[in-house]
C-alpha cells in the first residue's frame, strides 16, 4: 500500500508556518472547516456513485473520521475560548476543482487523484505542525492528524487504481500534481489550511 | 434529563411494520440516508449559529454519531447484498419544515423542537423493529439505534430549554406534535423511516 508521495518538489515554506502560528485561532477554525468539508466530499461520493461498490465501505468510513476530526478541532477551539466565524472560501480546492476534466469517467478519476492531491498537502502541512508548534499537546494533536492524511492520500490513489488503468493515473497525477504544485506557489500565505 | 415523550397519541400502526419487513432492503436503504440527513443537520446547525456555543458539543457529537449510524447501515446493507439507490424525497421531513415559523427565534425554537420530535418518532419506530423483525441480529441492531434516538430527542428538547423559556417550549411543542401526528396519520405506509 505504501506509495510515492504524489506532490511535486514545491515544499510548504516557512512563510506559511509563520502565518500559523501568529494567528494559530484562526487556523484552527479553518481547518475545522477543512475536515467538514473533507467528511462531506466522502459522502458525497457515495451519494453520486451508489453502483461504485469498491468506494462504499472506504468513503463512509472516512466520512465518519473526518467528522471526528472536526469535533475534535472545534473542541479544541472551545477549549482555547476561541469563537468560531463564518467559513471563507477555499481558493486552493476552488482552483483544484477547475482543473477538473469534465465528462463521466474523467471527471471521476480526477476526483480521485486530486482527493489525493488535497490530501497529500494536508499531510505535509500537519507533519509541518506537529513539529514546529510550540504547545507540545498541539504537537501531538497534529501529529495524528498528518498520520491520518498520509493514509487518506493513498486511499485515494489505491481507488484510482481500482477504476483506471494505474499507468493513465500516473500521467494525469503528474499533471494535477504540477497545477497543484502552481496554485500554492501563488497563494499568499494565510492562516489556513491551504 | 428524563423527559415526557413528546408524541402525540399517534402510534405507528401494524401497516408500517408490514410494508418495512416485506421490503427491508428498500427500507435499509432509506434509513441510511436518514442517518446522513440527520449527520448534515447537526452539521448545519453549527454553520448557522456558530455564536450559540452551548449547540457546538452535542451538534458536532451528534454529527459523529449519525454519520456512523449512516456508515454502519451501509455496511449491513453490504453484507446483505443490496443494492444502494438514489435518494427518495422525505414527505414527512418536508412537511414538518413547512409547519416551522420564520423569523431568527421562532425558526431556531422550531428546529430544535421538530429535530426533537423527528427523534422521538425514529425512537418508536426502531423500538417497533427491535421487537418484531424476525433476525435475532437486526433486532439488536434496531434495539441500538432506538435507545440513541431517545437520547436525542431529549437533547434537543433540553437545548430548547436553554434558549427558551420551558413553558413556550411546552405550548409550541405540542402544536408541532398535533401537526405531526397529523402528518404521520396521512403517511401512506411504505418501506422507509417515515
Amino acid at each position: 500500500m505504501n506509495r510515492i508521495n504524489p506532490l511535486h518538489e514545491v515544499d510548504t515554506g516557512p512563510a506559511w508556518l509563520e502565518a500559523v502560528c501568529s494567528n494559530l485561532d484562526q487556523f484552527l477554525v479553518d481547518h475545522a472547516a477543512c475536515e467538514r468539508k473533507a467528511s462531506a466530499m466522502a459522502v458525497s461520493m457515495i451519494c453520486h456513485y451508489p453502483d461504485r461498490e469498491a468506494l462504499i465501505g472506504p468513503m463512509s468510513d472516512l466520512a465518519v473520521e473526518e467528522m471526528a476530526h472536526y469535533r475534535d478541532v472545534l473542541r479544541l477551539l472551545r477549549q482555547r475560548g476561541a469563537k468560531l466565524g463564518k467559513d471563507h472560501k477555499d481558493p486552493y480546492v476552488n482552483d483544484l476543482r477547475a482543473a477538473m476534466r469534465r465528462g463521466r469517467d474523467p471527471f471521476f478519476q480526477d476526483q480521485l487523484l486530486v482527493a489525493g492531491l488535497i490530501e497529500a498537502r494536508g499531510a505535509e502541512r500537519f507533519a509541518l505542525l506537529a513539529e514546529a508548534l510550540p504547545d507540545a499537546d498541539l504537537r501531538r494533536f497534529y501529529g495524528r492528524f498528518a498520520t491520518s492524511e498520509a493514509r487518506h492520500w493513498q486511499l485515494f490513489l489505491n481507488l484510482a487504481d481500482q477504476y483506471f488503468a494505474p499507468q493513465d493515473n500516473a500521467v494525469r497525477l503528474a499533471e494535477l500534481s504540477d497545477v497543484e504544485a502552481a496554485i500554492i506557489a501563488r497563494q499568499p500565505p494565510r492562516a489556513a489550511l491551504h
